[in-house]
């Protein structure tokens, strides 16, 4: 199987912010969000890895800047690393001021998610290869977000996660 | 303000899976289970603080367990930990086989909320006070959790993270 | 077949009143409350019965109280009653004030549900033992309720409902 | 205020049934009809009094024959007798079999209407007059069936209810 | 196959339009009128044709009034003409002032639909047969409409389109 | 007031076909696919003109390629021309194939919206200054468009409309 690169992946979700998804401060609810980020990796983990792919799991994500009704959303979504039949997907989300156009990041988000076949039985997918720099280092990073994500599992002990291990030490 | 036990906010959301909710394999889509547990937990915050609250985070979610259409999904959400003026909020999601009756766990999750004015200023809660055995465990993995959400978010050296760190040494 | 409690059906929907689901005045649609209590209803329905089930009648229902925007309603079903095939659900609904966190009665309704086979055709099911007072009351109630819905779908004349003829006499 | 006749709001909802509204035996929920219902007599109620209208109460319904997914439902409401501030609303449902172009009846339904004003206070709307044999019939039974419902309230005592008592008498 | 009149296939579809349906200026978003229009006219062409039916194509549609949010808006979809298995549907849009209880025509839409047996292929239906002076207007026009259509996909030369040439000649 | 590129309002909007969206033939229905590309268009005339934008029209759109359950579509909408307060928007919809990856063109739209200012009138917009080879044509095509939607509107009389008349003259 061929490697693939990012731009392979790349998926964008451009979209308003309806009234039925609002909080009552009149902003995008978290959970809509969510659901959209879902929707927007999935497309990309399938772009990847052309199978039926299916949500393994979010890693941490913060809502730090308030999305007002009525604002269009970009949801972009891309592959970050493949292992042998999960991906990282690496999201970002922009927000678009009316008046001036000005696009401001809103959000951040990572999923994985798993290609399997017809019976939901994972299954090998292509390799990922990255290319800007950008891109480089999210493919770096996406192994020590892999081992965190096995320790919290209770899949790996702390004292093994070797790339996690050392962001706490002096 | 008088500090409040965790079964004042707990919060059930029992509901179906509808086809209009499920991916190419007739399983729930990740991304309405997150939908779902952001509204339960909305709710706990809510009960919690009495106060209009906004999603701050969501920490890491697995997702191991399909849970096919037409299933009965349980979203049970309690407040773990009472910050300042944030929230921690544990979700366990149970699934339920028609047959046999019998519920499993299909996930956990923990969300993040922060209280706010009509400004969206962040404003001041109630402490939580566990009760129970489990409840008293997630309370101290909360501070856990909040630490790492602050390095994660480069607001905390690692090092500093003393509860955190004792994680990662022998 | 066993005779089950009605804890065993018990079932709780608690959620959020969204701006798609509200009318000129900003309080919650009669129509979807309906919604939301069938759905409910049909959950308690399936766990008493561990079948297929499907509505059968709605008995009527008055909305005495708005439900605002934003408002957190729980709806409460329960297995009052089991026949041959059919089970009546009784349905409390709640509504929650935001700021005091006081809890009040908004509706009751009373569904019935038929448990069928993968064909549609009706099926046995267990019977229902009453515990609580309330629940014993409910349960004697439901066939006075049983008998006026046979009237009013002309399958039983109204002279021969014993129970309900009673009602209407000095 | 001039008394109205029936066909000045009568309302016609034609509509196909679609697979987020199915059950597990692939026919429209009964909660869905409901409110589907609900918005085709909100409409008759709002042409009769031109007012803002709330559902006030849902008559016995009886959910007698199974609406499969991808049928054409007609939804028909009318006002069958305007009392004060409210209305009772008739509805019948008919679904129509795609091959042989059948309608068959599948519902009837009563639901009971308020028109208030802007604060919600009920306010007064024109009388009705009913015109065809069919329009009488239900002009005259909507009395009992408001007795019915005040002394399924507890707001009229049994033997008071003549209309209904006489129903009950060899 | 005999022929059909166009009422045989009217259909009527009266609905609200509801928060999560309006634009930022509170009236109802062109989106969503082309969804609601391709309903009510796929339901008029299957009682034209009684088969499966799929949207071919959409004619010229202006948005000349805006409709606001609470409006009652009525669709009327009726075949205006019958080709080898193809139908030109005519829909007026209609919208009703509240308090006047007036209506006025707020759109009209030309879709055309494709009657499709299991496997998507396009099968003979019954012919159409004009009977008011507007139907009879329409029906004629339906041709004119067909060549312009033609012309648009580039499938006819424009000087063949006889009966569309004319209107460009003095 | 500075006139604009292609490039700058250019939006693209991926999303899954989900199963409500559907018909009976599990293809995307029609409507559906109207409703996406009128908030993809909608999105980018707010792109170009910063300002509300509402709907004016929608030129012929044909349906020739069946979308499936499941499948991924890309709805690209760009400004092809920008006249006094109103634009033309060109949309172009990708459909690909899960396994292959392959990419064909489902659709061709042209919508045209109007920029106004808070009360609904309409208001002046930049200019578009077409780049490419392609938009260049667009934006030559898009006045004689603008001709055919004032001759059917019966705003301009057929022999005015020189652009459009050449067309059917030999």
């Amino acid at each position: 199987m061929e490697a693939k690169s990012p731009s392979e992946s790349r998926t964008i979700l451009t979209d308003l912010v309806l009234p039925s998804e609002t909080n009552p401060l009149n902003n995008l609810f978290g959970g809509e969000l969510l659901a959209r980020m879902d929707r927007a990796a999935s497309i990309a983990a399938r772009r990847h890895s052309r199978r039926i792919v299916v949500t393994a799991s979010v890693n941490h994500v913060a809502f730090n800047k308030a999305i007002p009704l009525g604002s269009v959303v970009t949801v972009e979504a891309v592959v970050s690393r493949a292992f042998k039949s999960s991906m990282e997907i690496y999201i970002d989300v922009w927000v678009e001021d009316r008046e001036s156009g000005r696009r401001s990041k809103a959000n951040e988000a990572i999923y994985t998610f798993v290609a399997v076949d017809e019976t939901g039985t994972p299954i090998q997918i292509p390799a990922l290869e990255p290319e800007s720099e950008l891109e480089k280092q999210r493919y770096e990073a996406a192994l020590r977000r892999k081992q965190l994500s096995l320790v919290l599992a209770g899949k790996m002990k702390p004292k093994e996660a070797t790339e996690l291990k050392a962001l706490f030490e002096d």
